[in-house]
């Protein structure tokens, strides 16, 4: 069947490739999945565990070794989950708002990190790397299935959408430092790119902060001042 | 020659692949490099920049499509520059420790990330990734020709070189949360690796800490946590 088949951006399906996301899946959407496939080799408490996920939810499973081989570069994947793309739309709490990211690794890595810092709800703005390529699934370790996000064509796009938010864009020449800032709630957390990071437009937006570094380095890592940003927002808010 | 050929670990010699960690890589290790690679596509702004550090450091220069196109999997690369593999030792301030690292992404975002800090030695505990691999460099952006960096057999033995170092392991279930630590200096934050973090053995070292984070994700990724903390302190010591 042509849904069971390697990714590409135009398919109506993805899929995780490993046992972590693939339990994450089963977890938070299991009525997106086509599928659940497992390798013969998968050990006997996952794969226990997994079957009760599967029959709680009535979800169809196989196993097949050579559909396994063909969709992962890695020896050790034992388990895929196909499922349909969705598309969730954003809640009015506080948002993480990503302009144009570019690399699916930092992309995973950010939802993991939402998720580990209690934001749940992502903004992203076009044109931006694909959210359901495997890549990304793999690099959030299933978290993108415990959040809720939505595509827009622009920043103004969005702010349109969530007039009542304040705007926070972070930027190496930000007016004020992350420590400085008195957060109003709901918030909107806006980071540029990897390559060229956010433009002088993004000031106009509403407030602009920056994370102190040092000169060694042009800028930092998105993923990285993600981290930084929310897990400060979260020790705050204990 | 040999040297000039697709990395393997065991070799002498590495490269950097890309513009900006070549430049780095002619700014901070100069004494290092064996040859600059160009390709005739690459801009002549750029390759004006390069030439002056060429010709500052006497470096033996060519341009060479061919050789980087059966180095680099990425068609826009335009710059290649080996070097000859070197060992430098770590100083008596500040470390990071990361114990047996697996991904080389990870340790070269980690690496570029200590240098916006300001922290400028890494000891890593084997067995660990190739710091010298291609892909960890391109990752670091060059910020590892910057670093010093030592391998070391068990932490055991990195204790015994630096007994007057104050040790501060991450873990999930460190007995101190990171805002609540009185740090004390020269010190040594200690990381675990991607899969398993530290063992518990590792609380017997000195402080255990943890970084605060939802129930919602077992664990944070190995270079966000690094990130978190290396911040807080850059930001504690302003």
């Amino acid at each position: 069947m042509k849904k069971y088949r390697r990714y590409n951006k135009k398919s109506e399906y993805s899929y995780t490739l490993g046992i972590i996301p693939t339990i994450e899946l089963l977890k938070a959407k299991p009525e997106a999945i086509a599928k659940i496939v497992t390798h013969s080799k998968l050990n006997k408490d996952t794969l226990k565990l997994v079957n009760g996920y599967i029959k709680k939810h009535h979800v169809t499973a196989e196993c097949n070794d050579q559909l396994i081989s063909k969709l992962s570069t890695k020896e050790n994947c034992c388990m895929v989950g196909f499922f349909k793309k969705y598309y969730p739309a954003l809640g009015g709490g506080n948002h993480v708002v990503l302009v144009n990211p570019r690399n699916p690794g930092n992309l995973g890595t950010i939802t993991r990190c939402m998720l580990a810092f209690d934001f749940t709800d992502l903004a992203i703005i076009r044109p931006a790397v694909d959210i359901f390529a495997p890549k990304t699934i793999r690099a959030s370790m299933g978290a993108l299935f415990a959040i809720s996000f939505q595509l827009f064509n622009s920043m103004t796009e969005y702010k349109e959408v969530f007039n009542n938010h304040n705007l926070y864009a972070f930027m190496a020449d930000g007016q004020s430092t992350l420590e400085k800032v008195n957060f109003e709630y709901p918030c909107s957390l806006v980071f540029g790119n990897e390559s060229s990071g956010l433009s002088n437009e993004c000031k106009k937006l509403g407030n602009s902060v920056q994370i102190l570094h040092s000169m060694r380095v042009d800028s930092l890592n998105l993923s990285i001042s993600t981290g930084i940003v929310l897990h400060y927002l979260y020790v705050q808010g204990k």
